[in-house]
């Protein structure tokens, strides 16, 4: 067995994540290991809360990243927060929808499903017509910005609802943190995770997760134990926000924990709104370019997702071969479509770092040559 | 609020975890994020689980790294593998030992306790004292080397028992790989999962595990869904193994498996026999310094681990202030005591990159100083 050092090219990330990566966040990566219990390195977990809290519009005081993928973040949510017997609301528009669904299944709850269309975001009403029919429901778990499609939903309206018949509001914010507004606070949320890798254009591998008061509450008079030990919070938060004396819990990923600080850093520099601009910015600027070759999008217009663009394969064209010519040929990734989605549509990514005029105008021109030799 | 970059100053790293990491695992962790569908990257994953095979002495299919710290991979093992109602043999010895009996007892199943003392190695008499005493016991679960005292267990005569009595074996080796013989498939290993930040020292945030054929076959014949979906390997392995074509589970780490990937070359060019034979040299100047400080060692001599030195704090001694004086004046980081050794005992790591000649200098120059100072 002979194997080599690994040195990957230089790819432009224009798919639903990982996304293009700020090279201030990558050299970040590279600085001295710490230990996990170091002073140094608590002081520096203090200020990637204070960043996430400001990423989130929260004070929420639990307010951390998990030491994994959102996924793990979905889990989290889950396992923490809703027992087995439990009703939840689950509303599905997506791939991360149905997600959710098994993840509420796994805990031994009962998922009463709210399904719209792929590519359509979730309907209010109708979440309040499966409160109203399903009396003592726990919680209404939603996706804020559907990866799989990029239909953006009214978290702000469903939360409002929820609240309105005593149940937590659970919200996978993967795609939308700090790519659309999103008020935690402001809007009610009690449980919201995100990924590092979309929007904060961090690498991937960590989940930044708040909980707000009600949910820690909830969480704190379970009947039973939390299924996973890994995630069961109570015991995260005794590393994270112990006062005093930090618990050992498990070793905390140290250097993913430095690059999230740094993109933490670049997005508060920034400011959330004008990066929320930056993205509705450019958004536009690809509609038109995309719009001028002849490509239309999947969602309807006023619910689509800036920083996640899903358009359908022009006829004709063979989906694989475009995609890995714009690959070998311009090292450009593009994603391939999620689920229903697969393989008639491509979701292009303006993410983040990613959500720039140069990413655009590689991305339109790319696609002119290699659909112009495709036809 | 005004936060700047975090600039960690060099440590050097003489704990338990995370360990010193090469320069070059360091730099590696910088180069450009690819996509985690990307063909370059999913050959680098196929290199990944080979040298992970060389690493852990095993043909097993089922290799890979959990996309999460070491205590995810524990989990991994026993979601998958343990089913409600089983009944299971806990080794326990230190924290680990008690970390896996948690593990069971949230799965559902009936942990069967073999307690040894702290510091002293796993009784394999009374492994199978237990065995004979409990028919039908589907695992036993012990740890290789645990990280909380620094005692080694004879995994290779555990694992022999269990199998005699048709038991699979859950090993954790979170500490023992790469840095203690450890031979998976000679020894019929079934289940072992270790971490990236200890005796591979790569960064930490990652869980090598691997699987044998027996302990797959038991996967696919569960009668209960896995309660965990991120850590379902069912579905883990359809992107880490998939023929043909990789499915999205969850975006992988892109970045620390470029790390992980180093490490492992590293290890794969000095040589598996050669990396015990370092530790064990570097173990044997360590201790001959130590005891000319007249600092005594808890373990004894024939079940200790070389890469991890559990050492009495001297009489009369500051515990928090010694370890304070080496971070602070020393820049060297040097483990407390965990659990029931707390304030009464210090880890002294050489693992990985970190048993070299010149950290056992500085670490034996550095006590001398702070030990004269603190009398």
């Amino acid at each position: 067995m002979h194997i080599e050092s690994f040195y990957p090219p230089k790819r432009t990330l224009m798919g639903p994540g990982p996304s293009d990566i700020s090279p201030r966040v990558l050299q970040s990566l590279s600085r001295p290991t710490v230990g996990h219990l170091d002073p140094l390195f608590i002081k520096m977990m203090d200020e990637v809360k204070s960043l996430l809290q400001y990423a989130f519009q929260t004070k929420n005081e639990f307010t951390i990243a998990v030491s994994a993928p959102g996924s793990a973040g979905m889990e989290t949510c889950f396992v923490n927060l809703i027992e087995p017997g439990d009703k939840v609301i689950v509303c599905r528009n997506g791939v991360f929808g149905e997600r959710m669904r098994e993840n509420v299944v796994r805990v031994g709850a009962e998922a009463i499903l709210v399904d719209n269309e792929w590519g359509e975001p979730v309907d209010p009403h109708a979440v309040e017509k499966a409160l109203q029919n399903n009396p003592g429901v726990k919680a209404v778990a939603f996706v804020h910005a559907e990866t799989s499609t990029g239909a953006l939903s009214d978290a702000k309206s469903i939360a409002a609802i929820a609240q309105q018949f005593g149940a937590l509001s659970i919200v996978d914010a993967v795609t939308s943190l700090g790519g659309v507004s999103l008020l935690v606070d402001e809007w009610g949320l009690d449980a919201v995770y995100s990924g590092s890798q979309k929007c904060l254009s961090c690498v991937p591998g960590l989940s930044p997760v708040t909980f707000s008061p009600k949910a820690v509450e909830v969480m704190s008079q379970r009947k039973s134990p939390v299924q996973s030990w890994f995630l069961d919070q109570s015991l995260v938060l005794a590393y994270w926000s112990g006062e005093g004396k930090r618990s050992y819990h498990h070793t905390a990923p140290v250097n993913s924990l430095y690059a999230l600080h740094e993109a933490l850093v670049l997005l508060h520099t920034e400011g959330l709104e004008s990066a929320w601009q930056r993205h509705s910015d450019m958004h536009e600027k690809l509609k038109k370019e995309l719009e001028s070759l002849g490509i239309e999008f999947v969602v309807n217009e006023e619910h689509r997702l800036p920083q996640l663009n899903t358009v359908k394969i022009p006829a004709g064209v063979d989906d694989a071969q475009v995609r890995n010519q714009l690959l070998q040929q311009f090292n450009l990734e593009v994603g391939a479509g999620l689920g229903k989605f697969s393989g008639n549509a491509w979701r292009i990514g303006l993410m983040g770092y990613g959500a720039r005029e140069e990413n655009i105008a590689l991305c339109i021109q790319a696609l002119r040559e290699v659909l112009s030799q495709s036809k």
